[in-house]
C-alpha cells in the first residue's frame, strides 16, 4: 500500500492533496492511504469540518523500503525524517525541485501553479474521471488557501480556471465568502502558544552549497488580523530564539502576511538576519520588524532571493 | 528562447524527443530550439534520413542563466557540463531522478514508461493537439528503439498503445519490418573506431554516497550482430582501459545486447569490475566476458542493482 502525505507543519494544500490524491489513486485501482505529518492548522480544521471529513491519520515513521507518494513537497527537510530510506514512487508538487532522488523511474508531476490542488484537478481530467463534490470542495479550498484567493503572485490562470470549474461541483455559490471564512478561521489564533504559531507554516530551507548549506527556518503567519500577531511579538521572538538554538539554524524569520492588504511585515531575530535582509532584499529592520512590502509569497518572493544570495556565482 | 536537448552520446529517443518537444512547444506558443549533445548513432541517422529531417544542431555550451529543457535525461553527468549554472524550466524524462534541482518551480514530467516518446505523445493529447505524420514517425522510432520493439523489460502497455496509435499516422504499415531495418542500421558498425563504439550509448553513473560517489561508466551496444563486436574485443578493452584512466572512473563495463535473442554478454575490464559483478549480480567473468543473461535493460536491470550494491543500508 502506498502512503500519501504532504509536508510537515501541514497547510490546507498539504492535507487536502493527500486526501484527494489517495482517493484518486484508489479509483485507478492503486491501494493508497492518506496521512498527515503534523496537526492541521485552524484553517484546515475549518475546511475539513465544513467538508464533513476527518483529518487523515498522523504518520510519524515508516520502515525502510516502504513505498510513499509525496504531495505538495519534495525536499527531505520537509518530509518524513527517514525519507532517504523510503521508495518514492510518485510526487505531485508545485515547488522547486530540491534534494529528491529516486532509485527507480517514478511518476513525477511538477508544474509551477499556485496549488497542488490545481495539478490534481488536471490528473482527474487526464484520467477521464469525474470530480466528486467532496474532492471538488477540498481542491477548491487548497487553491484558495495557497493563492490567498488569487492575491498571491503564485496565482496562475489555471488556478482561476480550476476554481471556476470546481465551485459549482462543490456546491459553493459564493467563493469570496467561503474564502473569507477560511481566512477568518486561520486568523482566530486565540491562546495558541507562541511556539505553535511559529511552527504553524514553517519550513527549513538549505541555502547555498549542498554539502555545507545555510539552514534557514522560514515561518509564515497569513492572517486577516496582523495586530494580534504583533501584540505577541516578544513571545514570538523568544520562540524563534529557542528554535534557532535547538535546530542549529543559521537564521530564522517569521513573516506576518496581511491577507486582505497583501503586505508582509517580517519578524527578524538578530543582527545576522538583519544583515542578510539588508543585503539580499535591500530592506532595513527596525525594532525586530522588516517591511518586505508586497512580497507575500515565501515560495516565489522570499526563498529564490535567499537562494540567489547564498549561492556562489560560478 | 528555450534550448531543448537530450543526453550526451545521444540515442534515437534523445534526438527525436528534442526535435518533437521543441515542435510541440512551438505550437503552444513557446519559442524553443532543439539541439543534440553529440553525434547521432547509425540507427538515429537512419531514422532521420527516412523521416527526411536533419539532425538538430550540436550544442557544446550555453551561457550561465540560459533557460533549458531537458528530455530523456536529468543527471548532470549526462548533460551540458555547466548544467548547474543553467535554468531548467522543463524536464520530460523516463529515468530515475538523479541530482537535478531547480531554483524555481518548473514543469517536470517523469513517468516509468519505455521511452520519452510515449510520454511526449501524452503531452500532445493533453494539449489537445493532433500529431503530425513527421512527429508520429519520430515518436514511433523512439519507442521502438528504447524498447527494442517491446523486447525490453522496460516496455509498458502505454508504449504498445502508443505504437499502435502512431504507426498509421506515420504511414508505417509494417512496424516489425521498420524496427528490423532500424536495428540493422544500428548494427552496421563498419570500421567505427573502438572508442566511438564504446561511447555510442555510454553513460556515467555516480553510485553510493553523493558526496564521494563511485563513478561507473556503463556502455551498451545493442546489435543484431554480436559476433562483430566480440571480434573487436581486444580493441574495445583497450578503449575501456583508456576511458577509465582518463575520466578517473571506479569501473567501466560494456554490455553487448543481442537484440533478437534478448541476451546481454558484458565486457569486463579488470578484477575490480569482476568482483562487483560477482557480488552484485552473482555472475562470474571468463576471459573478460560476463554473461548477464536476459538483463538487457541498463536502466531497469543493471543500474538499480549497482545502486543498491553501492548504497550503504541505513
Amino acid at each position: 500500500m502506498l502512503a500519501v502525505f504532504g509536508h510537515q507543519n501541514p497547510d490546507t494544500d498539504a492535507i487536502t492533496a493527500a486526501l484527494v490524491y489517495a482517493r484518486l489513486l484508489g479509483r485507478q485501482g492503486i491501494d493508497a492511504q492518506a496521512y498527515r505529518l503534523g496537526e492541521p492548522n485552524f484553517e484546515t480544521a475549518f475546511v475539513l469540518r465544513e467538508a464533513g471529513v476527518d483529518a487523515p491519520p498522523l504518520l510519524e515513521t515508516l520502515p525502510a523500503g516502504a513505498q510513499v507518494v509525496l504531495v505538495d513537497h519534495n525536499e527531505s527537510a520537509q518530509s518524513l525524517p527517514n525519507l532517504h530510506e523510503l521508495t518514492v514512487t510518485r510526487v505531485v508538487d508545485h515547488h522547486k525541485l530540491g534534494d529528491l532522488t529516486t532509485t527507480q523511474p517514478a511518476y513525477l508531476r511538477f508544474e509551477p501553479v499556485g496549488s497542488t490542488g490545481t495539478l490534481l484537478l488536471k490528473l482527474f481530467r487526464e484520467a477521464g474521471l469525474s470530480v466528486e463534490p467532496l474532492d471538488a470542495r477540498l481542491l477548491l479550498s487548497a487553491i484558495l488557501s495557497d493563492t490567498l484567493h488569487f492575491r498571491s503572485p503564485t496565482t496562475t490562470a489555471e488556478d482561476r480556471d480550476a476554481v471556476a470549474f470546481l465551485a459549482p461541483v462543490a456546491g459553493i455559490t459564493d467563493v469570496e465568502a467561503y474564502a473569507l471564512a477560511m481566512f477568518a478561521a486561520k486568523s482566530d489564533l486565540g491562546d495558541t502558544p507562541a511556539e505553535t504559531l511559529l511552527r504553524m507554516d514553517y519550513k527549513v530551507f538549505p541555502f547555498g552549497e549542498p554539502t555545507a548549506p545555510h539552514q534557514w527556518g522560514l515561518g509564515v503567519i497569513e492572517t486577516t488580523n496582523p495586530g494580534y500577531v504583533f501584540g505577541r511579538q516578544s513571545e514570538l521572538l523568544a520562540a524563534m530564539d529557542n528554535l534557532k538554538a535547538e535546530d542549529g539554524l543559521s537564521g530564522v524569520l517569521l513573516s506576518v502576511v496581511d491577507i486582505l492588504n497583501e503586505t508582509n511585515r517580517t519578524l527578524v531575530l538578530s543582527a545576522t538576519e538583519e544583515k542578510v535582509l539588508r543585503e539580499a532584499f535591500g530592506v532595513e529592520t527596525q525594532g525586530h520588524v522588516a517591511d518586505l512590502g508586497a512580497r507575500i509569497s515565501r515560495k516565489k518572493q522570499v526563498v529564490p532571493v535567499l537562494e540567489t544570495y547564498f549561492t556562489p556565482q560560478g
